[in-house]
């Protein structure tokens, strides 16, 4: 079984067309697994729904500790794409004794062009296979952690090529 | 570098508006790797589009021929659901010393709700991890070929539980 | 209040991703006029869901049937293209003291290409403003039921310039 | 001929996902008019493509210019809905002599969930039938302009029921 643990990010993001603003109501992720004709047995936890630009340490924090504290040992966090990095760093300090994929979307999957279901898709192998580690998967690739970063021009995400550890 | 070999399939069928009849035209793959903001680095050819119930024993003959002759060790292949497992054993008689990871959809990705963006994000991903084999990559999930059926009641593959060789 | 005809045809139509056929199981109208943010007031009925190359004449009466028998002024009718001239034929005979107004479309509403949302909005609208009489509306326009055929070669409506009644 | 021409509004932002903000690039209404298969014969001018809430009296005026010296007797615009009715008051003071319909939607045509397609067929249906004068065309029904109001809690266009020409 694989956890999955929902925090926002635009993946989840909707159009509210009376404010006409972007905002969270609930998350897509249980319509996309239906979508995908998902069969992968997985428990899923919304921890909580917002923008990753607007997550505080305690934020993290409370991310990480359900990722050590989730009795399945391979686990998907659904996170905004801007801090996923910034997350990633602070799950490794308290839960690398398990296979944990952060991914997310560069467009809401309630818009017609997101890459949310892709990358669903990607996060949910990936996290089947990968040795126990904390990693990012987006652009259908995935990267330990500790060598990438979201290039803010392109949107993509690339390696660092100065990872300290070695893996 | 993977290797994409498209052979068709409901993953690429399209309607036409004037005979009111699905058909091939061109694979959406290129498109679908657009929408994922997929950046990984392959290399696409498309061996045929036909539906997998009309696959002749050549037509296997000829995807696995291109699997063992591609350059590449790591390997995607899109195809019908219908004979998939059939394919998948022709080409471990000729290329089970690469990673062949085969997928499709139940509703064509040009439907709205085609699971055919989930299966490819999902079955490139397998691609980059998996041991060399052959593997059918369907409902978020990966299978050895020779482990893996599709029920036909319910449109899911599943494990046979007869494996034989062990793999 | 505007009385809506369900009869079938491309329009409703649905992919079955077992079988890999398309079928009727239910009308897509009401979720068209929901995403529409449709506030006519409308009574909706579904006569029958059927392709409109496997109508009937006995179809066809109890689709005028209901037409004459409605106790509002203005009715749209949905319908399948390729007999959608012949059907309004029918109606004229029975119920030209209304405003009827035909539409349909050439790719299933639940396929992302579909003209349906917009042949909905278009017929909606003309039912509202033409006077008494049996119109198709398709392709943004509308023609009198006397002087209109579907072009089978570009699936477009337009007229026939050969009316003979003079409407 | 039916003039089209665009001002912007809802119906036309995009999601820009760099800076993950509602942008204008250029008008969806080619593709949409493409969509609905439309063959209404119409010129179609970007005037401008601006938020309604940001027109100035300056945007208003250069807007009912543009009606007034179309050599096209009927013309649809495409409009924000925040200001929908203000602008079609100032069209009014300008071209009384046209059919002139304003339209617009309540989420973007590129997210799925729009109204877009549906009141671009409805508005183009009503500005081929109705006689001249200024109209609002949403939610499927079409409102002179100095009879409707947008609900800004309900986001739906209604009768003012303070009409005071008689129209």
């Amino acid at each position: 079984m694989i956890r999955i643990l929902i925090t926002g990010g635009t993946f989840d993001k909707r159009y509210d067309e009376i404010s006409a603003r972007l905002h969270f109501t609930e998350s897509h992720v249980p319509d996309m697994l239906k979508l995908g004709r998902s069969r992968v047995d997985v428990a899923i936890r919304t921890v909580m729904l917002v923008d990753s630009l607007d997550m505080t340490d305690a934020d993290r924090a409370l991310i990480a500790e359900n990722c050590a504290q989730a009795p399945e040992p391979r686990i998907v966090v659904t996170h905004g794409t801007d801090t996923m990095v910034e997350t990633a760093r602070t799950i490794a300090e308290r839960a690398r004794d398990k296979t944990v994929v952060l991914t997310g979307a560069m467009v809401p999957y309630a818009f017609g062009s997101s890459d949310g279901l892709f990358n669903l898709g990607s996060a949910l192998s990936f996290a089947q296979v990968l040795p126990p580690g904390v990693y990012v998967a987006m652009n259908g690739r995935y990267f330990p952690y500790d060598r990438v970063r979201k290039n803010t021009k392109t949107g993509a995400f690339e390696e660092t090529g100065e990872s300290g550890a070695g893996d």
